[in-house]
């Protein structure tokens, strides 16, 4: 049997207004669970300012670290969007007018509507690869292992599901959920147990309030069904031999 | 007048659950606000896995950089649950049982539920300050200016609400909204010259889509009144320039 090296991610998201607290992010659960789909793991996610230096060095330290980085948020039209310039600025390549780019939004705006900070939108780092906006037009780009996307999660979602066949995944992380109501800290012992002896997974002890009663669930990952299944049997083992009732969740 | 040295925070998210897509982060908006109230402005958060090295060089890294880190996750009582330990070793100091944490849970649980597993959520590093949870009595801590906290968030916000006052703010950032209807690209130009001639305020661009029209929030925050309010007239000025009607939301 091979082991593939897993395919790992880091998502920046790029905004102010998330860390102000007055924009939820809902882009983070959405990419985890879909790059996950095509074997690719996200292993960690920043997000910070709308500052200059932050994004460059941030991009820098990612882009060395992580198979794929995927950026969202500020590549909007206005004074705040600035992901673009940082992105060229961090592999040291111009911004340059992408004409593709430019010729899209030049098609969606009426002519009077086209201004200079709209056509801003098609400025990419030189030698970028376009990613597809079918809602609003202004297109993502890619550059290396750098994929820079809106934030708005809509536009988000079209553009990564349009891009998703151009990435490189390996095995898809699988994953079991066993619920039961005996209390964490009661079964730890023997969570720690079925972990120990299934290396090869996860097991994750997550609890919870659920019509007053505690719980918890225990989630069981690995990219092998096989171990992932034996592990899953340990785990409920334990939980019925401390008197609770195992129950698998879809 | 004195320009005082914002304070800075970051955020620690710890936990392969929010990486996985399982769970949907609510620390974060939580404490960007919460925080904001005291004077303390959050300028960072990163989401990062249960993985001894990976916490330990984050927490090593962030804490040099911001006056606080706030950790969420990973201080319950089962095999996954490392944080604690982790913030011991990037600090260079033992983990040890702190006994005024020992003395909460063995009033908490009932004699026949105590066991090694549970009594572990009294490790803390040695010379830590405990933070009370008033939910489930596990306590968080607080080592030089790391704040270990719960990932549950009604156990984190309760511990916080708890902590807060112990923590030194400066000046609160204050903000002001201004809705309306005309596009945030046709609003752009404007939009960078307000910001160009406020420098002392933010400005910051949300579209949305609101009953079928699309309109743009522009945010301008500061923690100086009246600069807040000559920022906020500039951008009612360029809105009514371009035909719209700027309303301004609590």
């Amino acid at each position: 049997m091979s082991v593939a090296k897993p395919v790992i991610a880091c998502l920046i998201v790029i905004g102010n207004e998330v860390l102000s607290g007055r924009t939820q992010d809902a882009n983070l659960q959405y990419l985890a669970k879909a790059l996950n789909v095509v074997g690719i793991r996200l292993m960690e996610a920043r997000v910070i300012p709308d500052v200059e230096e932050t994004i460059v060095a941030t991009l820098n330290e990612c882009r060395a670290r992580f198979d794929y980085v995927f950026t969202t948020g500020g590549i909007g039209p206005t004074h705040d969007d600035i992901t673009a310039a940082c992105v060229a600025k961090a592999f040291g390549v111009r911004l340059v007018r992408h004409p593709e780019a430019e010729a899209r939004l030049l098609r969606h705006y009426k002519p009077e509507d086209v201004n200079p900070q709209r056509l801003r939108m098609a400025d990419t780092p030189e030698g970028a690869e376009l990613v597809d906006n079918p809602v609003s037009s202004a297109p993502g780009f890619r550059i290396g292992n750098v994929i820079v996307l809106a934030g708005v999660p809509r536009i988000m979602q079209a553009m990564f599901e349009g891009y998703r066949h151009k990435l490189t995944g390996g095995a898809p992380m699988l994953s079991r959920t066993v619920v039961s109501l005996v209390p964490e800290g009661k079964m730890a012992a023997k969570a720690a147990a079925a972990q120990a002896a299934h290396p090869a997974t996860e097991i994750g002890s997550y609890p919870f309030v659920r019509d007053g009663k505690l719980g918890v669930s225990l989630v069981v990952r690995g990219t092998d069904a096989v171990q992932l299944a034996a592990a899953t049997e340990a785990i409920k083992d334990a939980i019925r031999s401390e008197g609770g009732e195992p129950v698998e969740e879809g």
